[in-house]
């Protein structure tokens, strides 16, 4: 599958528009004068959705999860950046069906087969005039088209520098074939539960909701709930998966067909975290963490947490400096119980800790290894069998000056 | 008091020396040339500690939590910066003990009445010959003097650009006065429980050890236990009192110089942490965060906790960007319990958030306080009785500088 677009599975369409939301769209480069996103499927799709577990949620994001929670197939989504339409009062609500109203009546259907979705700064209203005003031209514009895919991608972009769209073909034991296409945008305010602020999944198999929730929450546990650029969990994250049935291939639980479409799920949720992490605000390398040996899955969590989210760690490697005594000081802190004496660490395939004794290395060797755009950190701790991986990026200047600005 | 500095009360001495552990010294204009402090008791002190809660302890910190146990008097303190002494296996429990019998043959005590602290890097083993070679000439030079005071601190500075010290005259019921002094060094790796790497109290009264463990416990708990520079928790984190009486005013559990004394040690310790927040590596400014009307006390702890911790809160001030819908976002992650729709903030005294909705706030003058170098970030959630405070700095271009080159 070589080219990777969000409508790229049978009977769905999208578009991107620019609708005045973006400032000096020109000057980041990573906009491309796109800020509303639509996706739309011919025939309703059953959908499931994965949300923020923050306490405060995003208005457009409560309205959706209402939708969702109905269980009745919907057809279209509308998501727009810039603004994330969050800690505005009952206004929030009101303005997102607003939008949703505006996109139904332009594609003739009902507001309650629109999904919402906002990204952005917090506590501003969202400009529903301008949106409404772009609606019935980005409406008529949408198409199965992978340009038009790629123009959704864009649009729902923020400070991410890179599109982030993954597609998978998955030929089923009849020998139809599925198609799995996903986008999202990172790339600060990035943490477990949820990793992504929005990341949309389509498929033209035909999946009952019951299971494609199951399989929505299998692909993402490791995946989206292992990526981590901040720490911080946004108000607004969300991941939808659509599945519209258009191929005509039916996927039921316990059969040969849904593991093949787990794993297939699983694999896009797992590159495109990888993709957010890589693109994480400021990040110049990513940072793949793994423990194993854990006397339980907590443990083997909870440190690749705190790895993963060291900002002393997270500057050691953006500096490529030989640090690594942080990695041990944040496992030792992440809560999880083990013996210090029995830890092993290697860095880029480096041992560079055995039995909780730093070891000496060759600095040059170290440098160079250090250089690599991708590293992996091993901890291997010697007390059962529980494993766990995180992907995170190193912490710059950059990050720094993303967010010392990013509003204005 | 004017002066501060450690060896102020009674019967104290200390000093300072530079045995070459630190590189490049003059260079970063924060070391004067000392890398081993000395602090000496004429008379015997009652010592009380807390330390780091990581799991990993730094071998010189081990040393001292086992003498300190054995609720024995002390007479004597070795604290080395540069190198943390932690990770380097059975050595280094030897390397603290060598240097704590060079120490004791050289004042003329038993190596059991003396401390031994280090901080720096991790896995690199002590040079205890370079330690043990500087001792004669520092046992010799201690004194009770403000210059030799002066020197322990500047000994015990790793990134730390300015000294940390502080006392304090505490009259009694009977007129007799004692004297408290403190000296502590930040400056990253910062994180409540406990928040400074080094942290050392000396007063001249005569308190017994069961209470001066209760006395150091309560002051901690709301001063160096809320003190946050970027959540890492040290290895060697520890925070000591020695009480040697030399003033001849005992404070007794249960009186009103008991409480007079535990006011004025919570006070320095205090002032001490935010001396550590606003001299966190890269600060620009002091950051203090308040949650009142919390449910529970977790729930306010959770909350000061999070939103200290949260790089998209600390860039933001460092950029003076008043994008203050990262602190609701903040809280709401924190784990703590509460209705989102009633939750007020205000930032430098502008309130910004009301009923959970942000408000619309004049930006010249946001701009303004957002200019100064303290700011306070006081949350109010109307769900109880529970207070919290934290201080914390902002997160800037320095952090990631000092951090990504901090061992070379």
């Amino acid at each position: 599958m070589c080219e990777a677009y969000i409508n790229k599975p049978l009977g769905f369409k999208a578009g991107g528009i620019y609708a005045g939301l973006k400032t000096n769209p020109g000057n980041s480069g990573n906009t491309d004068l796109y800020d509303v996103a639509l996706l739309y499927s011919e025939q309703p799709a059953n959908v499931a959705g994965v949300y923020t577990s923050n306490l405060v949620k995003g208005h457009s994001l409560v309205r959706s999860i209402e939708l969702i929670d109905r269980k009745k197939p919907l057809k279209a989504f509308v998501i727009n950046s810039k603004v994330a339409n969050s800690c505005v009062g009952k206004n929030g609500l009101d303005d997102a069906e607003k939008i949703a109203e505006c996109a139904a009546s332009n594609l003739g259907i009902s507001a309650d087969e629109v999904l919402t979705a906002s990204t952005g700064t917090i506590g501003v209203r969202l400009p529903v005039d301008k949106i409404n005003a772009a609606l019935p031209k980005l409406a008529s514009s949408i198409s199965a088209d992978a340009g038009d895919g790629h123009k959704a991608e864009r649009a729902i972009m923020t400070t991410d520098t890179v599109p982030k769209e993954v597609t998978a073909a998955v030929t089923l034991s009849s020998g139809k074939e599925v198609i799995i296409s996903g986008m999202a945008k990172g790339s600060g305010m990035i943490s477990p539960n949820l990793a992504t602020m929005i990341g949309v999944f389509t498929t033209d198999a035909s999946i009952d909701i019951p299971l494609l929730n199951k399989l929505l929450r299998s692909a993402v546990s490791h995946s989206f709930n292992r990526v981590c650029v901040d720490g911080d969990t946004s108000v607004c994250d969300m991941v939808t998966i659509w599945a519209n049935g258009a191929s005509g291939a039916v996927i039921e639980e316990g059969t040969s067909d849904c593991e093949l479409f787990l794993e297939a799920l699983t694999d896009l949720a797992t590159d495109l975290s990888r993709l957010i992490a890589k693109d994480g605000e400021g990040a110049t390398k990513l940072l793949e963490i793994t423990v194993d040996g854990a006397k339980s899955d907590k443990d083997a969590m909870l440190i690749v947490s705190a790895v993963a989210k060291s900002p002393l760690v997270k500057t050691g490697f953006f500096g490529e400096d030989a640090n690594f005594g942080r990695i041990i000081t944040a496992a030792g802190y992440s809560g999880a119980s083990f013996d210090p004496d029995r830890i092993d660490i290697d860095v880029a395939g480096l041992p560079v800790c055995r039995d909780g004794i730093m070891l000496e290395f060759d600095e040059d060797e170290a440098a160079k290894l250090l250089h690599e755009d991708e590293i992996k950190i091993e901890i291997t701790l010697h007390e059962g069998e529980s494993f766990d991986r995180m992907f995170t990026c190193d912490f710059s200047y950059d990050y720094v000056k993303i967010n010392g600005s990013y509003r204005t």
